[in-house]
């Protein structure tokens, strides 16, 4: 008997409910039946943005195809983008502007910090041109979280620049708030905080950024927002949507209704606060220090851990699923990620699991030391965790 | 109590056991497990499309993602493609290449009707520099089937242009014979003969494709064949695959392949006669004719009967869910899907609710006499009927 634990950060577990409305009979899609259930999620999904005055899309794509539709339908060729890197996710924005024409200012980050916000004053002085700045606001990569308020209200007094996020990750930890921060457009998949396995992504478009689109010459065809708000005003999609998907989202987004958006950030910051405190205690150093993200916890492969090894007897003996680095990361840190359908005994679960781990890989732990940290703080009451409004 | 019967062409009515494979537990993508069923479906795939030397690459798109994929990945700006339209799907091609920068040379065919394959061969000899022919196997809005053997023999012995056929609705329908007709790109969705929701695309690339991407400016990213091709050798896909939909494909392909492709395409080919043969029983003309698909009967509205009042009344009072015409065709066609998950008894609701339909929206047809004919065929040894292998 081996049970499965999935506390990766994408892929994320799938509440049993929202599995089973996934496997509902199949409805056509331009039908008053589907139409009702898409103009409720469209509804849901503002909510989750937390805005009343932009319009969301639903792709069927993962989250990668919706960074490309952010970039090929306010862009032309030949405009400049500034776009912060610090890990894969940042490196991605730059990677698919430059296929397009796009030319990239990049600003670069050490992996595990976060970008300074004042930083990107003197580039969009000394670049007035600038059209776009792309933002990640939780880099999965390195387990860092952004300030996004802060760079936003600089994108806005510095330039006429539109303020773009990839919020991939962090939609449903963190708070993204589109309007009040004056954010021109977000995007997010369905894999992380929303509940729901990999297959649909989400952009969210403010005013600004629809009128951008009317000038954007990058071509598009699938991706097309133009296309979108057509067929959004007949509650339905330009190209077949995966209806399963969007009915495992309904449930998903009621779901999230019912608990509250804000206590879902809380929940999260909660979860992410004890399981890093657990690592310390474990004597493991977090990669991405104070600017860890609640999305997940990048730890620093301590000196002599096998991280390949520790990450495999997990999985292959005790059906626990953790991320190793990506690319240059590999082998330097392992991420937990604890981000969706998890509570407290999951962070108990996963943190117990690392300690097995290490242990049985031969790296010295006291046994106990980090469960025991985890549980102090999920049940102290003094150690209500301020929600991270970064 | 009402029961949902979905006969439109696409999204079609998924198994239990693919349903339910669907909302296993999620797994992560970068594992062994995931690895294992992507090597697994990704064979079978290669089997529907009658192939051993193509690539077949799994999107997280729908079906109009992966034609995209197709014209992006093959072509240059200011190329020539010869573009087959005789319905809304081929006017898709013509539109993503045009978009694109591609020059398209069109050859309209008349709705209802199948492009005659010889007249494309003057064509060929006038524009020597055509860089790809773009067909459609089964026109979906106009229930067309096209002879896609002769037109790729055409194509291969005039020209040096790719051969690239929208096969979205036709795989597990109609015979696609990649290797023996020397198909060099084909693309499918997952929501039509596959057994699944929408959700996936899937593309299949021979080397002439593969040799004609490396030379190919088009702008790509999301959709790139050769991060795909990296990723495949890795058994996984560049960006987050749709898991859950990944899972009822492995089941999808295993009930196929339990079946046998040559099954499959029969079994298409009886259920599609039986349904034309009783649609004409009931006095009605089919739209396509002598060129009628086997994924689904076009019937042409008959004079007084208002379409969309019948449609709606199947849908509403019976819970049967068939399709009406679209753009220029609404109103003047409705659509009997029966591919997938399709049955004799399927055929004959179909035929019983367009009966039902039809008299109490006071159009006059002999009660009886459609369920009659179509019993006929599907019971009478004699009517064996030949799979239409165009």
């Amino acid at each position: 008997m081996k049970k499965t634990y999935l506390f990766t950060p994408g892929p994320t577990m799938v509440p049993p409910e929202v599995a089973l409305a996934e496997a509902q009979p199949m409805i056509h899609h331009r039908t008053p039946e589907f139409s009702k259930i898409f103009v409720e999620v469209t509804e849901g999904l503002k909510y989750l943005f937390q805005t009343k005055t932009c319009n969301v899309y639903t792709l069927a794509s993962s989250g990668t195809g919706g960074m490309e539709a952010c970039v090929v339908n306010i862009l032309s060729k030949g405009d400049k983008a500034l776009v912060i890197r610090g890990g894969k996710f940042g490196e991605r924005w730059a990677e698919i502007c430059e296929v397009f024409g796009v030319k990239v200012i990049p600003v670069d980050v050490e992996y595990g910090k976060a970008v300074e916000p004042e930083l990107i004053t003197p580039l969009l002085r000394q670049h007035r041109d600038v059209k776009a700045v792309f933002t990640t606001q939780s880099e999965t990569s390195t387990g860092v979280i952004c300030d996004i308020s802060a760079i936003a209200r600089i994108v806005k007094e510095e330039s006429a620049a539109l303020m773009i996020v990839d919020a991939i990750s962090s939609i449903c930890v963190h708070p993204l708030l589109m309007d009040d921060w004056g954010i021109d457009l977000a995007v997010t998949g369905s894999q992380k905080g929303f509940l729901l396995p990999p297959g649909l992504a989400f952009v969210c478009v403010n005013q600004n950024a629809m009128k951008a689109a009317e000038k954007s010459d990058l071509p598009k065809y699938y991706w097309s927002f133009k296309k979108m708000q057509k067929n959004l005003k007949d509650a339905t999609t330009p190209f077949t949507p995966a209806v399963s998907l969007i009915r495992g989202l309904k449930v998903a987004i009621d779901m999230i209704k019912e608990e509250g958006i804000e206590n879902v950030w809380q929940r999260h910051a909660r979860l992410a606060h004890a399981t890093r405190e657990a690592v310390k205690a474990l004597g493991l150093e977090l990669f991405a220090g104070e600017y860890s993200s609640n999305v997940l916890t990048a730890v620093r492969s301590p000196n002599g851990l096998d991280t390949s090894a520790f990450l495999k007897k997990l999985r292959d003996k005790y059906g626990v699923s953790l991320a190793g680095g990506q690319d240059e990361l590999k082998g330097k840190i392992f991420r937990i990620g604890h981000m969706g359908y998890v509570n407290d005994f999951d962070v108990i679960t996963a943190i117990s699991s690392v300690e097995k781990g290490l242990s049985e890989c031969d790296y010295p732990v006291e046994i106990g030391k980090g469960v025991a940290r985890a549980q102090e703080i999920l049940l102290g009451e003094e150690e209500k965790v301020a929600v991270n409004t970064l």
